[in-house]
């Protein structure tokens, strides 16, 4: 898809089926790659392997604590996750705008991007205003012609509100913005009214298979997928080339346009 | 406290013992305040009343559809309050970055400040980029010199972080968001083990009354008190007047700082 310099994301989470960690990092390094976004818990050992190779390595992360382990631990720069975001959002449900002015405050200049709530230029001139050196966007980018999943997943994204997702498995401490669906009710339903308390019991509708099988298929009812709230803000579908552009120019209008607010003071 | 104009608050909410709000209406007007913001349930009849009495009247909510309901009864401005504030959030836990920028796609033009997560420059102009007139600050507010509370509880602010506060009620739909303590505690244990689910069970920790004292008595564990998300943002206790200053200057800093990123397009 690109000739361009691209980096790979490895996110550590509870697992039924773990993957073999280090075995993904040997392929990542004998492939060239030299930029990882690691995710999740812990990701020490992996970081430490990373760096010693040389790669630039981004952890993305719902909470100042964690991004100041990060840093403890090498990293190059962090993603800032909201509440607001797609998939993983943590448990302690900070917001984008008090998440990224914290960053600001407290990881002593170490850069960021602002993750999770982004579809537009305007967003990327508040990430701007904030401190954030970029945004990241995971669902904005599902819904472009490029994507490699079924049209219909990205027709229910542009029909969709910002309303239009849901939070599981808070019961399990693994909390995950998803889209709304058949699926997604009925795991809330078991969530609330299981005695057991088991994962077990909603593991088959959390299956990630079926999650795939959605975006091939096209039946947004068939599985979980995960999707931010920035879904209620994205209206159509663009390729990439328009996306990035457009974003560019708004940003660039945004800012002028906030700017011209000000009112000059007399030097006197 | 000022002599310039001012405007007061009405909020509609589910109350044990409810306000007499005609009775506050008939007073405000007699007063001649001429700008008001309603919040809460059904302002319908009362932005009527206010409007019919020539008032500016803004509306304060958690949700576009309510902030198109009250564009449609009439109010000249609205106040969008995302899932980080302080107090009611609401029940559908938006952001502020999707709900401004949601605001800005889809009000018509009707102008609206951003409410909740607050504190500094930086946030003023990340609000004016994602369309915001301006910003409403509550929480910031309690933490000046000026702020008629017990000087405790303004320490209790900022000594606090981002994750101190906890949401309670949401059993019974009226969720609000307040500084974590003994008392919140307590509420969301009967608020969890309940077995009969009486809102009368909690109504005495959620006692207005005590909440008052925590303001006058400083003991920060006597009773609920309202704050946001952005206490973690807050950290010292300036006048009124320096903290205006400081949050116009770091907003002029920031835009233009913003700004400079841009790169002119050659224009050939």
């Amino acid at each position: 898809m690109t000739k361009n310099p691209f980096g790979v994301n490895l996110t550590f989470l509870p697992s039924l089926n773990p993957p073999d960690f280090p075995a993904y990092t040997r392929v990542i390094l004998e492939e060239g790659i030299r930029i990882v976004e690691t995710a999740g818990n812990n990701p020490g050992p992996i970081v430490k392997t990373l760096k010693s190779a040389n790669c630039i390595v981004l952890h993305k992360c719902t909470t100042i604590r964690h991004a100041q382990s990060a840093i403890k631990l090498g990293v190059d720069f962090l993603s800032i996750d909201g509440f607001e975001c797609a998939g993983h959002v943590g448990e302690s449900d900070i917001t984008n705008f008090i998440l990224l002015g914290r960053a600001r405050q407290s990881l002593g200049g170490v850069p960021f991007i602002a993750s999770g709530g982004f579809a537009d230029g305007q967003g990327l001139a508040a990430a701007l205003s904030l401190g954030a050196e970029g945004i990241n966007m995971g669902t904005r980018f599902m819904c472009t012609v490029e994507a490699p999943i079924h049209q219909k997943v990205k027709q229910a994204i542009v029909d969709a509100s910002e309303t239009d997702t849901e939070l599981v498995m808070r019961r399990w401490k693994n909390t995950t913005r998803l889209f709304r669906n058949k699926v997604t009710d009925e795991v809330v339903k078991t969530e609330k009214e299981s005695q057991t308390g088991k994962f077990e019991e909603v593991a088959p509708l959390m299956s990630g298979k079926r999650g795939r099988e959605v975006f091939i298929q096209g039946d947004v009812d068939y599985g979980v997928w995960t999707a931010g709230q920035v879904i209620g803000l994205i209206h159509d579908i663009p390729t990439c080339d328009e996306l990035v552009k457009r974003i560019e120019r708004e940003a660039e209008e945004t800012l002028s346009r906030a700017s011209s607010l000000v009112v000059p003071r007399p030097k006197l």
